[in-house]
This record gives structure tokens, sequence and C-alpha cells, in this order.
């Protein structure tokens, strides 16, 4: 194809396709990829929104994007494990290679990290994207493309639950949140030989969702009293909850790892009234920063918080390989299909949580360029 | 000696010394210890004055103290390293020795642990205490019987900074709290051969302290601006701590390590803010439960924060080799010496943070019933 | 019952059914199980045969089996989670919960444990047995107690390839030795979501197990050619292995991880020429102790070389928890089956390697006195 | 300068001065450095020597050295940290960034590391090198250029004794070999807060110079008898080692880590007989790859028995820091100085193990063309 249609975020809640420059290689290591799907996350439309997400704040046009997948349509000539006409997931971080947390296997702390899609750097709604080879993962032919543009999420979750929560076989799990992340950090618990996936969501349908997807107990918080203070609530929220669903502070029935995928300040309280004595929470979900939690709990029960960011090392390469054996199966996310040229729709049904039909949502994919909107 | 006067705290404020009767071995693997150097601490004062932390509630008499050394006046058959006229220090918890915890390397999360001066059980200021014989530690000739007795809070340096902490020659730490806690944190981080220590609080009469006693810079934190939110105060507060002592988020200027044990609210805010991207938090401080945190932080800079609850395996031995090499010193810090008859004198002086003649206290400290109050 | 039957070693070659006097509790947390099935394993055939194993010489006479389930009949006053009648595995160690191994999570190398049947500990034959109530686990009510029995060595498997291989979903394992234990280290790695386990015997119908009950690759190793070093063999059958398998020294053909329990040097040595770069050896069988490695292989690729001894905290847990689920399934090793009063031809046959009839032995099973030899 | 002299190994045991092109910058984050000083290791003798090392065997002309120091003559538009005239200390080996090793914190198990002075890669021994930014370390002021160039050999030891070894303060190691290696691995065990240094060697001398600079405790291995097959010598090596030196196999007179940097079949078996229980034996020395090892000790102890490959992430930054904050003392090693005409000359006397006036070599360093031969 001869241009490169891409979807820009000219300025907050103003976007338009632009006829962009196709990119060349820029070093032997690169690829030119055609990109075929790409989902929509939360970030996406907040950046669409807000225009910022932290101090990350958009300054200049930008093209939106980046959970993709694609098909290699050049390849420089130091790159051995892909060659043009090869399917691939896109990650969409490139990192410097050479400062200490690259080198020490941290390379999401990158400080020159260049994401798609974060301020200033373009993201891959676009028809093609130019990325690091070793940034693409070949994928399996059993594989959809749908599926490969869904291994950024999934590699979310595994950086939460496989590799920061260290999360092993006969473990039990809480997830806060049945966003698609919260989904697939259940996901992988699942594949990992969770003993116990337990699902909280304030919204039925997505309870109903995660029971269905990922074989979860579900967990519906009760309301909040009148001028109930919210940490009181969650305490209050947290015994309920232990009592209706058998859960003890130690022993069998204690809840190894609880993941926050929700964001909301009153799921990580309960978390920390949750989660076993000597236990781990991972923050994956990100609200209002401001965040008041009891520390009386973080000490007396020797608690280990710890904040996630993105994925680092193996986090892709684990994901296709669940995805692959079977382990996970993804195709149940992709709830909405739309051609490149409706991009936009696709985005504000994200935004709304549904489509215009009523369907909630829980991905939408948008197709690349002339790209069919079919599965696959 | 034929009677055992115990300092019993009857009721909350209200102590008396108490004949009790003499303990004697319950097993072939208890000792019996004479009680000669017992330190004063802030939860044996907050029992006093509130009769409660947290769920441990007094309901019965309770004999305080549990900072303690002596000799052995009594050992069961099976206890082999120390013998009657062995001088130790006492490690005042007992634990199970075979639930989950014990077992698996964390038997300070021991459900059945009995801890001395905890409700319901006894303390050790009294003559006689009786212990498992794997709770003494035999002191090198070398150190005295208050070296042995500031063994205890210099356990909690040592999990807090080297087994919690992972903290490694080379690296820098920020204690907040120049209380006997954050002090000795600061001294087992010299120990390990820190690069850079920054001791902060509020009083400058401890941050001199600190500077003499750890080599430690100084920093005490700005006042609020009225009405500021806590939390913008405490990012305002760790922006000038960064610049004044030349901290960045990464490279040879960061903070590997923060150790909080202050309590503080701000403290821990302010912890958050200034510990490098990538960097861990331990929080040793009890103060206000309920604190508001920057969560954005946890997340962005993938943060580690971890509770620390009393001590764990190997603290108490790595506790005594690095006094005994030299490498920590403890006389520094005891400022205040009692008899045991003014026991209560000892409690009021910790809790004023003074003595009448307005010598600050860092740590008091109570010899035995008929023991001299000399320093060894 | 009223008589306490034991089978006795003895002295080298000579075992008899003594009647030993019932035992009692010995304390408050003891309990009395009653033995129902004992699975026999090639100690306790090293120790009838040559009386001893590495330093652990006979001396006494001594009650052989280890690997033991039972029922409880008498429990003492401060065990919790067990009462007469439940049905129970027994780990075989009592370690002292107070020495330094036992505090910081290595109970294995207790220097005072007290092995079942291994000089001069009694073993498990017979009638009952008392052991610490923190060593039963009690038995879900679909696993019977023949795999009650098995989690003695099914435990050596999840010690060896989760706890010190650290082994992980997705990863990929070899075995060498497809006899009890490797086919249940084979096991605990298909449990943990291997995604490519291979095993290596001799024995043709040993490797045909292997890939039935393990879903194994199989490969047996090539003949050494005359006046061949044993060393240069297995470099040359290494290579061979790599070749046929498609195994490679990095990225996702390579072996992460290698379990040795064979105990046959040559084993030893292919396993270092395997293994991947930065790879990891396990080695749980025990031969000639002498045996000649490859240490630039140990030095070029990085390797980690780990002995496994026995198990640890959580082995036993998991294993059952392994076997509960569905993951892994111990009736098919259980090939042999004997009363109480033949507890010798059950030796024999696990010596001889098969039953009279020529029927290959994997796992023989004595029953307690007066239990039928029926599977559950 | 306008030309670029080089020490070119033209074929085993042939050497020359070679007027090589002077290098350019290959990329914007390359440096050019002019190099100062290099140290001779016995790699680069065996090179000299024997033409090959393991599987890297010299087929063309290269430069040899490695262990450099110099100062920075151009650097590329994007390298920030150093700037020509900045004296720093240079890491010899490039690594591609993207790989599965370089990514996960191992760098050194890249498959596509440049290394200086490893056939087919040219080393330092030059007017200049190119390498790219992250690998040139600034110096501190008061540190000399001969302490650069020392940086090499001492990240070995961080490697091998921090990283792998994880060692921490007041465990003690034994070092068997006291060459450069060995004393290095001393020096950071030293600077870490060993409780005890054990130093081996079979040259009485190296074991003076091992006493006086790194206050280690000597053990010089008894004879073997005749015929004594050499595990059998070995292991009575120990015991009497265990002995004389008053080490046992657990608690605190035990040994936590024992490094071979002798590449002795007899050091390393006594290493595994002489560490204690759970203890960790790293293998750095390299010598007859074949060697016989007691099995059952790796077994019964459950040892971690860790190759070492050069260095990884943080080694060099730490050996920088150690020296600079003076826990490390580099210049008693520097035992002989040479100018560049006189290479060969530094060369023979390192193979000879002393000059031609008798004078035993640690470390022979060789100036750069035209560098003045003085210490800094
Ligand atoms: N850490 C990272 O690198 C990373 C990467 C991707 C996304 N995220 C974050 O993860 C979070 C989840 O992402 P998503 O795409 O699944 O979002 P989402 O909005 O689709 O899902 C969030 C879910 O949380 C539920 N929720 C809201 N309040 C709740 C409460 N009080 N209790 C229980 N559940 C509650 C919502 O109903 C919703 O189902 C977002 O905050 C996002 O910003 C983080
Ligand atoms: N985790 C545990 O196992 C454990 C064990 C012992 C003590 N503790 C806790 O550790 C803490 C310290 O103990 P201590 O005996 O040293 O107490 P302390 O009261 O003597 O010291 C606390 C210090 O913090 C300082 N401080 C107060 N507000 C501050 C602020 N905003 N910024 C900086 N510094 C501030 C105070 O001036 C004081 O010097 C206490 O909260 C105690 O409960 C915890
Ligand atoms: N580390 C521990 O705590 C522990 C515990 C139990 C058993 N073990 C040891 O584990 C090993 C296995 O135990 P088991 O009961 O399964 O024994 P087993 O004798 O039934 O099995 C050993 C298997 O290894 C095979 N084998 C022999 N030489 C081989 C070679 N050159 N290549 C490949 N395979 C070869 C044999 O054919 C046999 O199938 C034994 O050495 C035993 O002593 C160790
Ligand atoms: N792993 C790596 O990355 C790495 C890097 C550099 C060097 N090395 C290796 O480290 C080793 C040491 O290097 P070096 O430069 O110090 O060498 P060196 O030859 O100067 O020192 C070796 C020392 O070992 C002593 N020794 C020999 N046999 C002994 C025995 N039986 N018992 C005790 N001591 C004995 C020698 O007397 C000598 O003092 C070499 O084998 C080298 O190849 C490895
Ligand atoms: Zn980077
Ligand atoms: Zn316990
Ligand atoms: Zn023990
Ligand atoms: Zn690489």
């Amino acid at each position: 194809m001869s241009d490169n249609p891409s979807f820009v975020l000219q300025s907050v809640g103003n976007v338009s396709i632009e006829h962009r420059p196709i990119p060349d290689l820029s070093s032997d290591n690169d690829v030119i990829v055609e990109v075929k799907k790409t989902g929509i996350c939360g970030s996406d439309v907040h950046y669409l929104v807000h225009g910022r997400i932290g101090d990350f704040v958009l300054k200049n046009p930008m093209v939106l994007g980046h959970e993709s997948s694609g098909v290699i349509s050049k390849a420089g000539s130091k790159v051995k494990h892909v060659k043009p006409g090869d399917r691939v997931a896109i990650e969409p971080g490139a990192t410097c290679g050479s400062c200490t947390h690259c080198k020490s296997g941290r390379y999401n702390l990158c400080p020159d990290i260049v994401f798609a899609a974060t301020p200033p750097y373009d993201g891959t709604l676009a028809r093609y994207y130019r990325v690091h080879g070793s940034l693409v993962y070949p994928l399996p032919d059993h594989l959809s493309l749908e599926d490969g543009a869904m291994m950024e999420p999934l590699s979310v979750g595994v950086h939460s639950v496989s590799h920061l929560g260290s999360f092993r076989t006969n473990q039990s799990i809480a997830v806060f949140g049945c966003g698609p992340v919260g989904l697939l950090c259940m996901a992988v618990a699942r594949a990992l030989g969770a003993s116990r996936i337990i699902a909280v969501d304030i919204v039925p349908s997505r309870l109903e969702f995660a029971k269905k997807y990922a074989g979860a107990e579900t967990y519906q918080p009760i309301p909040p009293s009148e001028n109930e203070p919210r940490i009181q609530y969650s305490r209050r929220n947290a015994e309920n909850m232990k009592k209706v669903l058998g859960i003890e502070d130690r022993g069998s029935t204690a809840i190894d790892l609880v993941v926050d995928a929700s964001g909301a300040e009153v799921s990580i309280q309960t978390a920390l009234y949750l989660v076993k004595v000597g236990g781990t929470v991972v923050q994956v979900g990100m609200g209002n920063p401001n965040v008041t939690i009891d520390l009386g709990m973080i000490m007396v029960k020797e608690l280990v918080f710890k904040g996630s960011f993105r994925y680092g090392p193996g986090a892709y390469a684990l994901a296709i390989a669940l995805v692959s054996q079977g382990k996970i199966d993804l195709k149940p996310l992709v709830t909405h299909r739309y051609p490149f040229t409706d991009a936009l729709v696709a985005f504000n049904t994200t935004r709304a949580g549904k489509s215009e039909d009523g369907k909630g949502v829980i991905k939408a994919i948008i197709s690349g360029p002339d790209v069919s909107v079919e599965a696959s």
C-alpha cells in the first residue's frame, strides 16, 4: 500500500484520519509492521478526553493506539526471527537497552522508553508502524491477529500476577475490577493453576462475565452506610466478604495475592483487609491518586504492597505461550469490532462502556486501514 | 535470690511492684534468666497509658518490659549453648515452631506467638524470666548487659533494613524519625556499608544526635502552609528535600531504600515521593493507622512498600555480631538509667521525652531488682 | 487394637515381625496414627541389604518404612486440625523447630531431625506410629489412603521441581530416571504447566511408562563406544539428544530445568551439557558419590547446580493439593500391593524391580497389620 | 595523536605492534577512548600461548588486552555521562541489549557479546578503542588510571562474591587461589563486611600476600599421600583444614560461601567438603574442565554450586564505588609496570609468575602508547 492513513489525536477531544508519510527502517534492527488489529484501552480514551495522564501531557498531535498486531512488511538486515509476511504481536514500548534499568531486568522503568501513544510518541493506529525487531513476536498459526492485539493487555496481567505477584500453582487470588485488565489477571491466575479465584466488581454483569470467563467466585461489595467513612466501610466490606466466602487470615482458606484492577479507593482498602497475613497486594488500577489506607494492616500482617507498571522481560513470551497452549482464551473478550474509518465510534463505545445497542463492551478492536473487520 | 519482684501493670495507668512466684523450667528446653537490664520502649509506655495497642488489650494484670538481658540461672537438660552464669540477650517472642509461618521462615507471623508484655503475656521486668533456650543469645565478653538489652530494638533495625529492605553495601537510605528505632536503622545501614544516610526528624536535637551518632546527613521538614492539604505539603516537602540534598529519581544520587520510623503520615507520604524509581519503602513506625498516600507514585515508579513487624530468623544473631565486631556502638543511645524500684520514673521519663533535668531521652534502662545501675 | 506388630530390621538382611509396645503420646502436641498403607522406597531396601546409607549406619534393630498414611487413633490436647478417625498422610521427619535451619525455612537440614527408618529411628511399618501433630495432613475425602502414602515421594518431586527448581508454567524440563521419583518429578512439572517434559531412561519399559503417565517425550541414551571415556560419551549423548529432540542452548527450544533422578554419573554429565545457558540442574538421585563433571559447562553457561534433600516447608501441602485438584494422578504408580505379613515379599519385589510374575514394579504398597490389601 | 599502534597477536606465540586505522564512532552512542592503562590477565597469556580458550579459537590476527582505562577522546552526540577528556574505566563486553538474556538482567550470557580480545574481536592494547558509551564509567578524581584498569578483574570478584554468592555482612568466606582474581574476591568480601576470610593457596608467598592484603587467615593444603586418590585426599585435606581453623558444618564457625579462584580439581573437591550445610560454592577458576566431585556432599548438605562467568549488571558500578569509598585498595596489587613497547615482556612476566629479578607478579600493567609508566 502506498499511503499511511493514521488516526490522530489533534487536541483534546479532537481526532482525524490524517495521511502520514510511510515510515522507513531507521536501523538494520527495525521492522515495519502493517498493522491489522488494534484494541482500545482506557488510557487511549483518557488521552482523547483529557489530553493527559499524570505527567504525560499531549502537546502536539499524536497517533493513538498501542495494543496491536500486524504483518511484517519490511525487516532490517539484522532481524532474524521474523520476515516479511509473518504475523506478529507488537510490544509497544521501545527501551534504550543500556540504562541501569534496562540492563538489570526492569526495562519498563527505562527513562527513555518510547511508548506508543504516550505523548509525545505516536501510536499504532495507522497502516504502518516502525518498531525495533526485538519487539515483534511471531504469532503461532492457530492464533488470530485479534489474539495478537490482545497480547498487550494480557502482558499487563502476566506482569502483575506472574512476575510481580509471583503467583504459583495452588495459590488463591482475589481481583478487584472485572474490566479487561482484571479479567486477564484472572485468566493468568487460572492458567498458572490457581486454587481459587475471586472476582470483585460493583457491576453485576461484569461479575457474571468473570464467572463465566474465568470460573471465578464473585463478590459484589455491600453498599456503604450513610456518612460512613470510606475506610470504615471498607473494613466492614472486607469482613462481610470474608464471612460470605469463607476466607480467613491464614491457612488454606486465606488469600495469597490480591490484585487491584479497579483503581477504586475502596477496593485498595478492602484488599489490605482481605489479604492473608504475610500476603501480597499488587496495584494495577490507576484512579484517584490519593488513597487512604490502613497502615496497621501493612505492619501487623507484614504485607508487601507493590505497584505494577506495564510489563517487563518475558511477559509477552509468556502471554503468547499461555494462549497458544490453550490455557487462556482471548476470544470471548472481544465484544466489538470496527473498521478503521469508524475508529472514533470504537472510542466512544469504550468510553460509554456499551455500544448504542446496549451491549456491554469488554474490548473493542479497530481493524487496520482496508482490513476486514472479521474476527481473524 | 528467693523472691521474684515484678513490675506489674495492674490496669491502665496503674502499676506496682508485686511479688510473683519464681518461675520454674516448664520443659527441658527452657532456661530461667535472672534479668539484669531492661530498656523501655514506646509500646511499654503505650500499654501503661492506654492499656491497648491495636487488637491487643490489657484485661488482666501484666508484667511490663521486653527489651532485656540477664544471666542464666537455670538451664533445662537439653539446652546446650548456654549454662548457668552465662550472660545473654533475650529474644522476647516465643513461637510455636510448627505452624506454616514458623516452618517457612517467617516466625514473627506465628499466630501463637507468646510475646513478652503483649497482653495477655507477662514481660521481663522481674527478677526472673522463663524462656525457651533457643531465645537466649550468649553475649561476647566485651559486650555489656546494657548492650544485651539493646539487641531487641537493634533487631527491629536489622529486620527492617537488612532482611526486608535487602540493604547492601553502597546503597543509600533515608530514615524518617530519629528515635531509638530510626537511629538503629541508620546504625544498621552504616554497618552494612551505606554510601549515604539521610536522617529526617522535626526535632532539631534528634537530628543533631543522628548526625553525630550515625554520620547521617540531616533534613528537617519545611513547615506546611496554612490549609495546605497534607499530601500536597508532602510532595512539596519531598521536592525541597531533593533539591537541598541533591537527590534524583534514578542513578547514583537516588535513594534506594526509605525506612519510616516515625509513624507520621507526612513522613510516609514524603517517603513515596522521595524514593527512587524501582525503590523500596519499609514501614516500621506505627502511628495513626489511616494514612493517605499517592498511589500514582507506587504505580509509575513500580515501588515496593513493605510492612515490618518485629524481627525474624537471624535478626538477633546479626545484631549481636554487628555490635561485637564494632560496626555498631550501642552505648551512646543509653541516656538514662534507673534502679528497679524507680521503674515508674523510667516510664515517665520516656513518656515525657526527657528527664526532669531537661535531658532528652533516647533509651532509658531499668536495672533488675538489686542490680547496680552502673553501665555494664 | 491391643498390640503393635512391627516389621523390624534386626541386622543386615535379617527382618522379623516383632511385637512392640504400643506408643503413647509423649506430649500434648503428638498424635498416634494407626498406619494403613506404606510404600517401599529404594532407601528402605538399601538398609535391608546394606545396613547403611552414607553416614547413617544400622547399629540396633530398627522398624522399617517411612512412606505412610493412616488414621488418627489418639490426638494430644493441643492438636486442633485432626481428631481420632481422620485419615492422614504422615510426614516422616520430625524437626526441632528451634535451630537456625528450622527457623529460617530449611527444616530438612535440621541436625536433630528424627526421620522414620533412618538409623537409629524407627519407621512406620507397624500398627501404630507416634508423630508430632504438625506432621499429619488430613486427606480430602476423594483421596485414598494409598494416595496418602504416596505423598512422601511426591513431596520429593515437589521440593525438587517446584521449590528448588523454581519451575513455572511454560517452562521445559528433562528428567533423568523414570523410577517413582523421576515420574513424580514429571508429574509435578506437568501439574505446574510444563511446556515440554522429556523423560530419559535406559529401560524402554520405564520410558513407555513415562510417556503414558506424564505425557513425556522420551529419550533412550545411545550406547557408549568401546573404551570411550564416560564424560566424552556423555557429551556425545547430549549432542545426539539435542539433535533428535530439537533442543538448543537458548530460546524457546532450550531446556530450563534438568532433574537427575537416576543417580547415574552419565546422566549428571549429560544433564550439564543439555541444560540451557543460564539454566538449573537439580540433583535428586543418589548413586556413586564420586562423579566427574565438565566444569566448563557450569562456568560458561553460568549454571546453577543444586542438591535436593528430602523436602521442606510447604511440600506436603502442595503435594496433597495437586492430587486433590486432579492435577496429579497417583494411582497408576501403585503396581503391587501386599498384606503386612508379606512385607518381606514387597521388599524383595522392589529390590528385583519386578514381581515373580515378571510385572515391573513402580511402587509396592504394604498394608498395615490386619488392613485389607484393597486399593483404598 | 594521528596513529593507532596496536599490540596484535598474529598467530599462536607471535605478536607485533601494528599500525591500525584510528577507529571512528559507528553510532551516536559510541565513544572513542584513548587507552592509558591495561592489565594483563591469564586469558590474554593463554591466547598468546595456546591460541584458544574452550570454543574461542584465534583464526585471524587480534589485538590483545581487555582490562583497560583511558581518557575519552570522542563522544557520540547521545552520550551524556562523559565528555572528551574524562577519565574512564572500560567494560570490555558490548552486548546486544535486546536478546532474552540482555533484557532479563543477565547480559553476560548474551550470545552476541563482543568481548575485547576474545576471538574474533580486537582488544584494547592500542592507542584508541571504540566502545558503546554505556560501557565507560567515569573515574572519581582520587582514583588513578591504574585503578581504572583494575576494575575489570575487580568486577569479576564483585559478580562472584556479591551478586552470585549473595555475600552479606557478617558472613564467612573461603577463597581458593590467591592470584589477582582470588585476592579481589577476598577484597570484595572484606568490603562487604566479612566476619572471616580464609585464603587457600599452595604457594606460601601468595598466602603471605593474601594475609597482608586482605587480612585473611591462610591455609596451605597438606601434601597428598602417595597413590592417594584425589577425592580421598581432598576429603582429608578438608578435615584437616576444619580442625586447624576451627571450622564446623553449621553455626557461627561454619563457612557460608566458598569461591574457587584456582581452577584446581582438589580445590573444588575440598570446597564441597568444607562449605557449611546449606551453603554455596561459586566457581570462578577455570582449569582442567573435567573434575570429579563428591555428589553426596551436594545432596546431603543441599548445596548450591554456581558457575560465574565474567560480570553482569551493576558489577562495574559497585567495583568503582567500593574503591572510591576506600573499602578496597587496588594499588598493592600492581606489582609490575611496562611501557607499550615492552608489552611482550609484560606477557612473559605474567606467564612466568615473576619478573627476571625474581619478584612475584600479581598484576602487570602496560601503559598506552606514549603514556608514562608512572603509577597514575
Ligand atoms: N498498571 C498498568 O500498567 C496498567 C495497564 C493497563 C491498565 N491499567 C489500569 O487498570 C485498570 C483497569 O483497566 P480496565 O481496562 O480493565 O478498566 P475498566 O474500567 O474496564 O475496568 C475497571 C472495573 O473496575 C470496576 N470497579 C469500579 N469501582 C469498583 C469498586 N469500588 N469495586 C470493585 N470494582 C470496581 C468497574 O466496574 C470496572 O468493571 C484501570 O485503572 C487502568 O488504568 C494499568
Ligand atoms: N514495626 C515494629 O516491629 C516496631 C518495633 C518497635 C517500634 N516500632 C515503631 O517505630 C516507631 C519509632 O519508635 P521509636 O521508639 O524510635 O519512637 P520515638 O517516638 O522515640 O521516635 C519517633 C521519632 O519520629 C519523629 N517524628 C515525628 N513526626 C515526624 C515527622 N513528621 N517527620 C519526621 N520525624 C518525625 C519524632 O520527633 C521522633 O524523634 C514507633 O512508631 C514505634 O511504634 C515498630
Ligand atoms: N534427594 C532425595 O531426597 C531423594 C529422595 C528419594 C529418592 N532419592 C533418590 O532418587 C533416585 C531415584 O529414586 P527411585 O525410587 O525413582 O529409583 P529407581 O531405581 O526406581 O529409578 C531410577 C531410574 O533411573 C534409571 N537409570 C539408571 N541409569 C540410568 C542412566 N544412565 N540414564 C538414565 N536413566 C537411568 C533406572 O533405569 C531407573 O528407572 C534414587 O537414586 C534415590 O536414592 C533421593
Ligand atoms: N569466571 C570468570 O569469568 C573468570 C574471569 C577471570 C579469571 N578467571 C579464572 O580465575 C582463575 C584465577 O585467575 P588468576 O588471574 O587469579 O590466576 P592465577 O593463576 O594468578 O591464580 C591462581 C592461584 O591458584 C593457586 N592454586 C593452584 N593450585 C591450587 C590448589 N590446588 N590449591 C590452592 N590454590 C591453588 C595458584 O598458586 C595461584 O596463586 C583462573 O582460572 C582464571 O582463568 C575466571
Ligand atoms: Zn533503558
Ligand atoms: Zn508458629
Ligand atoms: Zn532444627
Ligand atoms: Zn543480548
